[in-house]
């Protein structure tokens, strides 16, 4: 790749500086800008791609559940932010406030939406009466505001794209079982089409969302070794119902609340995409999210017919359903394959006249850089094979990363030796107390991730206290 | 019908009273609800649907133009807003102002977007160079916020979601083709999806959109004869450009400012087919928009071998790539066909027993309430052409009634009676001054809905002040 590298400005390489590098990737790959707007992002077409994807294919899974799509206002009016207490006490801080409406100010200030639970219990507590009513399994796709102080593109932004998911329910058993079922979506999704392992588990109590009973999560890690948070799905049992007066009438015809959940994915898995998957040339996307799967870059295309029958090969690539292009810019090929690259385009089709006498061409994998050779007459099934060949690959080895940088603790030292020296998850015992947790946030900068379902025994003793432990927990340092 | 009204509670004729018939259209399918949240709506699942749909069939043939989707962020600053002069003047007064980010007083207020102009001049200033970055066709879809003093649900609401195309482009000449291209997208949309004729053409000044050159529009005649304004497509010139300063090096290595257009439409689409399509038993949905396109009700479901013989159908022609179901649930088909109504589900199909046994289902068409016996081996094509049938009258029956109350008018008086008493369009020469414009809106409550592209030489004076006539425009009074 050495000649390559040379076509295009270098990036910095990620063991130097993955901050500096995943920086360079957003911004030559194209997928974000900064705005004049402090701490908001622009959103470029290659960026917007992904996450169409990205929504496409979530949107359908949450359909084939029965998730109905609706719209809520952006707006919240202060008095039902103010609603329930934990949920204000969490969001207040970080809301942008609208108090004047044209020319004049407003008789109650109102924020932009930091999430929409109090806008869907207001409606559900005029729209809820029976139990016919029930299940509510409601979803909108929609931009949010946190207002943060610092800021990293699609990791940590002011405004960013999700989609929020917000149910009601007639028993707590059911609403325990739909935020089981949507965090089950989110991590097939992740691991199916992201190409990103995720560990699923629960938050701790200090972790937990602001009004939640239980918040459940999906966990991945980066290749710097740090954890991001990649989807959560919240159980509210009956508190927001109780704050709001969510009632409706039994088959016993007595008068219940509702149980509630919700769940949310976002723009940051753009971000995890970058750092799971990158490498010192730029991005690499997993062929299934891909919004470019195959380039076809012609060599020596003003020779005759190259370009016509790279123009060929990409009608019959699209007729067999992949998403392809061809490169037939005045660019040379080394630079255009320095391009796909940077692009993370999971596989390159180079087609020129030797390749034509031979009725051949050469695919180039973007995960490993082979190169191989197929016969034009088998041009769809290798080219088939070959994206799936990449999309397990890419799998296997994030979750080989992974697995060889999640690491075990039994005592103090060696726990914060790990952290400060090992990059990666620490799975250690808890005894379940906030103080701990405190303690280890304090001196080692890394979080309970989360209780994850599948638990281990390590020892008996929590990993700070010593005292009898109740869970082992990953921690870790994380976006 | 007169006993499956008896069924469900009666809404409003609309021949009585056409605006409490939509709003119980609004409310009794389910479309949407009154927010919390002043002026804003909820848009629930069934009206929803409806808008996934426009937006997936826009969009796709917004791409095969060569549109690419972003996102820019929600706010702007208020010193960006001011930069262009008509066009702060035409936003400021009904903006909603941000002046506070979590408990901090903001150094700059921002208003949320009630239009993305400014945001976009602003990235292209800083990211278009040359004439290779040349033309940007972006388009981002999106909820926007005006803050209106009087609102209906889905016509003129404070925050409607909509898609807003913003591009530059290297000449005059390739600008003013974009905008008219994007036109007759709108156009083409609107007749052959929707089902809603339009007028095409182009805005009088004092019409036109706060910025822009020329505006051009579509203009659809509502069921009560008033006009709606349906999608806009507007040509800035190098207004914005030189606002904003954004400049490229050309081909011939000068300097030169970009072309720019925009053009949107918005969920009151939603408004359009209600108003268009709807009758005293409801809604009714042109099959190319409606979510569910086809319901099966089951006559008799108790009876053994129904409900199993419905599903049956129902697999069928889901797998024929009709969206389509069954309402299996207690209550009685009267119910069932009158709900089928309210919500305009283009097509209903029965089936009982005495139907299975004559190997039949019978077909009742929303739009005319014909019913029609068919052979149930010919169920996918007598499906498929009676849906092609039934958006072909829906389109015809539109356009029979535009064009029956779209009036002439040569002189004063009778262009005052037209206004007053035959709601609908009315052509007629203008001027072309600002006055007569005012005059005739003063006096009738009719706007200049636009000068159309299909020019008419009525007679050589304007209907007000009888100075020579530039122009022939249609007018009416519009939501």
């Amino acid at each position: 790749m050495a000649d390559n590298k040379k076509m295009v400005e270098a990036i910095t390489s990620m063991d130097v500086d993955f901050a500096q590098w995943y920086t360079d990737v957003v911004k030559k790959a194209e997928l974000c800008d900064y705005a004049s707007v402090k701490g908001c992002m622009v959103i470029k077409p290659a960026g917007y791609a992904i996450w169409e994807n990205i929504q496409n294919e979530l949107d359908r899974r949450f359909k084939e559940t029965g998730v109905q799509n609706v719209y809520m206002p952006i707006f919240i009016p202060e008095s039902l932010l103010e609603k329930e207490k934990d949920h204000v006490e969490g969001f207040a801080p970080e809301v942008a406030w609208v108090t004047h409406g044209g020319l004049e100010p407003l008789q109650e200030r109102m924020c932009v939406r930091p999430t929409s639970e109090t806008l869907f219990c207001d409606f559900y507590a005029k729209d809820i009466h029976s139990y016919r009513d029930l299940p509510r399994v409601y979803n909108q796709w929609c931009s949010v505001v946190r207002w943060e102080k610092t800021t990293r593109p699609f990791l940590r932004s002011r405004e960013f794209l999700w989609q929020e998911g917000h149910t009601a329910h007639a028993t707590a058993e059911e609403a325990e079982a739909r935020t089981i079922q949507m965090l089950n979506v989110y991590a097939a999704f992740c691991e199916e089409v992201l190409a990103i392992p995720v560990i699923k588990g629960q938050k701790t109590d200090k972790e937990k969302f602001a009004g939640a009973e239980a918040t459940y999560t999906i966990e991945s890690l980066m290749h710097d070794g740090k954890a991001l948070q990649s989807g959560t799905s919240h159980n509210f049992g009956d508190g927001f119902a109780k704050a709001f007066d969510i009632q409706f009438t039994d088959k016993d015809n007595t008068l219940k609340y509702v149980h509630q959940t919700s769940w949310g994915m976002t723009t940051r898995m753009i971000g995890a995409l970058i750092m799971v998957h990158g490498d010192d040339n730029g991005l690499v996307l997993p062929p299934r999210i891909a919004p470019v799967q195959v380039m076809i870059v012609p060599v020596q295309q003003q020779k005759e017919g190259v370009l016509d029958k790279a123009f060929q090969l990409e009608d019959r690539l699209k007729k067999a359903g992949f998403s392809v292009k061809t490169d037939d810019s005045e660019k040379s090929p080394g630079w255009k394959f320095a391009d796909c690259e940077m692009r993370g385009i999971p596989l390159r089709v180079e087609i020129g006249p030797k390749d034509m006498e031979k009725n051949q061409a050469v695919l180039v994998r973007r995960d490993t850089h082979e190169k191989s050779f197929i016969s034009l007459d088998e041009l769809e099934t290798k080219v088939s094979e070959m994206l799936d060949t990449i999309q397990k690959a890419m799998y296997d080895k994030a979750k080989a990363h992974r697995d060889s940088h999640t690491y075990e603790a039994v005592e103090w030292d060696g726990f914060v030796d790990t952290i400060n020296n090992k990059p990666g998850f620490v799975k250690a015992m808890w005894c379940g107390c906030q103080e701990c947790e405190d303690k280890i946030k304090e001196e080692t900068g890394a979080t309970s991730r989360c209780m994850p379902f599948e638990q281990e025994n390590l020892s008996d003793t929590c990993i700070c206290c010593k005292k009898p432990a109740k869970k082992m927990v990953y921690w870790g340092r994380a976006y």
